[in-house]
C-alpha cells in the first residue's frame, strides 16, 4: 500500500501543501485559521500520514533548485536555518545551493548570479541589510525571494524572522525582577533589521519599565561578533562605566563579554550579569550557562522554505512578514546585583 | 589591470591548479615537494597574487556542479568542513549540494539520486562507513569520489582523514604524564574507520607506555554522539567501574561525560579527569574548557575538494589517503589524579 504523502493531506484537507505542512506542525500552527489547523490534522489521523522527507525526492522527476544566501555556516546560529530548510524542501524534490557571503556584497553578488546561471527558481536570504538594492533589484524582477531571520527597511519582501521585540522585552524583565537598574545594551550593527530591532525593543522596555535612561547606556557594536562584543566592553570597562547587568544584542556579544570580564577579574553573575539573544548551540553549556533569549532557528528555516514554495506555486501581490515567537531561557549568567 | 589567478601561478610553476593551491597554504604545504612549493610561492609573489574567492566564479560560464553529503550540519564538526569545501570549489566556478543524511542510508541513497538526475560531477562524502556498498558501487562505475574525516575498510576510493592514530597516542601519552593509569577509552561505533582506528590506536598506545591492560577499560558507544557517551558512562558507574580518566572517542562523547558526572556529584578534573578528540567549536568554551586532539576540520574539507578537483580534470589509477597532522590542546578538564 502507498504511504500517504504530505499532497494527500493537504488534496484531503482541500488547502496548499505549504498550508498542511504549517498546519501539522505546533510551531506554526498559530500561522493558519484554527478550523483549517483542525481539519488539516483530523485528515492527517485518518489517513495515517507521518512526515517522511525521503519518499518525494525519489519520486519526482523535476530537477528543482533554490539558492540559500547565509552570512557564515560556521556561526552556530545557521547550521539550525540551513537544515529547516532543506527539511522542508527534500520532501517535495527541491534542493538548496548555499553560499557563504562573509557578509561582503560583492561576494553575494556573485554567488547570486552563479546560482541564477544555474537556473534556480528562487532565493532564501539570511543576509538582508536594510537598504539592500540587490535584493530591491530581485523584488523588481519578480524573482521569488524569502528573508530569514533579518528583513528589509520596507517590507517589499516576505520575511520570517523571530519577534525581537518580545524577546528583548523578555530580557529586560528579567533583569528588572532580578533588582538591576544600571543596565547596558550592546546593540547590533545599525544596518541590519535585528540590531535596530532590539535596540528599539530596549528603549521601549525602559519606558515599560519606568528605568531611568540615565541610568542605563546604549553601545553600538560593528559587527555580531564575538570580538566585536569584546571590544566594545573593554571601551565601557576603560571609561568607567557604571553597570551591574548587560544585555547583549546576541549570544556571540555576550560570549565576546564572558572574555574580558574573566580578563578584568570580574565574575558573572556576581559582579556583572549578562544575557544573550538566539540560544545558539552550546549556549547552555558555558560556564555559566548563558541567560539568553531562544530564537525557533531551525523553524525560521523551515517556514521560510515553506513560504518560497507558495511564492513559487502562487506568487502573492502583497508579501507577508512573518514573525515567530520567542521563549526565555534562565541560566546561571543572571542573578540579582550586589548593590542595585 | 587584471589581478593575477591561481591559475596563472600554476601557469608560471608549471603545475595543476590543485597543486598550486595546496603549495601556498602552510597546512598543506608538506603534501607537496619542497621544490614545488619553493616554485609556486616564489611565483606567487612575483606575480602579486592574493587568493580571490569571487573573481573566478564570475569570470566562468561553466556550469559545474557536485554533491556533498554529511551526517548533520548541527553537528559542529562539519560546518567548517563544508565551508573548507566550498572555499575551494568556489573560485574555480564549482558549486555543491549538500545533503543531510543523518547517517541513514535510504537517505544517503535518494540524496546521491537526486544529485545524479542533476548531473554532478562528481562527490564528496562525510559519510562513509567501513563497509559501504553505495561508496563501492560508485567508485566501480569510475564515479569520482572523495571521502573526507572518514573511509572505506578497503582503500579503493580517496579519502582526507586526520592522523587518528597519532590523536590517540598524543592524548593517552598526555594522560600518562599526568599520572594516570585506571583510563577508560570511549570507543565510537565499531562500522566507522574513526572508531575502529581510535580504538586500535588506544590498544597500541597502552602497550608502548607499558600500560597495564587490566586497569585500562574499552567501551564501545552506539554512536558518537552526547547521548551515547552520557549512556555509556551512566553503565560503568552503575557498575561501579574504577578509573581515574576518560579517554572519550569524540568530543560529543566526551560532552555526554560532563553531564553524567556532574550528575552523580564527581568533579572535572578533580576527581575524574576527561579528554576529546575534533575539538569543534566551543570545545574552549566548556567548563571546564576540553582537553582535547585538534583536527583541522576545515582544511579536511579544502584538500577533499582539491583531491576531487584534481580526479576531475586527471583521473588516477591509484586512489590516495591523505592523512592531515593534528595537534593537541590540552586545557582545564586533565589534571593529576587524586589517587594514581
Amino acid at each position: 500500500m502507498r504511504r500517504p504523502t504530505l499532497r494527500d493531506v493537504a488534496d484531503g484537507a482541500g488547502v496548499h501543501p505549504a498550508t498542511a505542512s504549517r498546519a501539522l506542525n505546533p510551531q506554526t500552527r498559530h500561522l493558519v485559521s484554527p478550523e483549517t489547523a483542525d481539519r488539516v490534522n483530523r485528515v492527517a489521523r485518518a489517513l495515517g500520514y507521518r512526515p517522511n522527507p525521503v519518499a518525494r525526492s525519489l519520486k519526482t522527476s523535476r530537477s528543482s533548485s533554490i539558492g540559500l544566501i547565509i552570512p557564515d555556516l560556521t556561526n552556530p546560529l545557521f547550521p539550525p536555518i540551513v537544515r529547516g530548510v532543506e527539511d522542508v524542501l527534500g520532501p517535495v524534490g527541491y534542493n538548496a545551493w548555499i553560499a557563504n557571503t562573509d557578509n561582503d556584497p560583492a561576494r553575494e553578488e556573485a554567488a547570486v548570479e552563479s546560482m541564477r546561471s544555474r537556473n534556480v527558481e528562487g532565493f532564501v536570504f539570511a543576509t538582508a541589510r536594510l537598504e539592500h538594492p540587490l535584493l530591491e533589484d530581485l523584488a523588481a524582477a519578480n524573482t521569488p525571494v524569502v528573508l530569514v531571520n533579518r528583513r528589509l527597511a520596507k517590507p517589499t519582501v516576505p520575511s520570517v524572522t523571530a519577534d525581537d521585540a518580545a524577546g528583548i522585552s523578555m530580557a529586560l524583565h528579567h533583569l528588572v525582577e532580578e533588582g538591576h537598574k544600571r543596565i547596558v545594551h550592546l546593540a547590533g550593527p545599525q544596518d541590519l533589521s535585528t540590531g535596530v530591532n532590539r535596540l528599539r525593543a530596549f528603549r521601549q522596555a525602559l519606558h515599560e519599565h519606568g528605568l531611568d535612561e540615565n541610568q542605563t547606556r546604549i553601545e553600538v557594536c560593528r559587527s555580531w561578533t564575538e570580538a566585536a562584543g569584546a571590544e566594545t566592553l573593554n571601551k565601557l570597562l576603560a571609561e568607567g562605566a557604571d553597570f551591574t547587568a548587560i544585555l547583549a544584542g546576541n549570544d556571540m556579544l555576550a560570549l565576546g563579554c564572558y572574555d574580558v570580564l574573566a580578563e578584568h577579574g570580574l565574575r558573572c553573575p556576581e559582579d556583572v550579569s549578562v544575557v544573550g539573544f538566539n540560544d545558539a548551540a552550546f549556549m547552555d553549556k558555558l560556564t555559566p550557562a548563558l541567560t539568553t533569549v531562544h530564537s525557533p532557528q531551525y523553524e525560521l528555516g523551515a517556514e521560510a522554505a515553506r513560504m518560497l514554495l507558495e511564492e513559487l506555486s502562487e506568487p502573492r501581490t502583497h508579501p507577508r512578514s512573518v514573525v515567530l515567537p520567542v521563549t526565555f531561557k534562565v541560566r546561571g549568567s543572571t542573578a540579582p546585583p550586589r548593590s542595585p
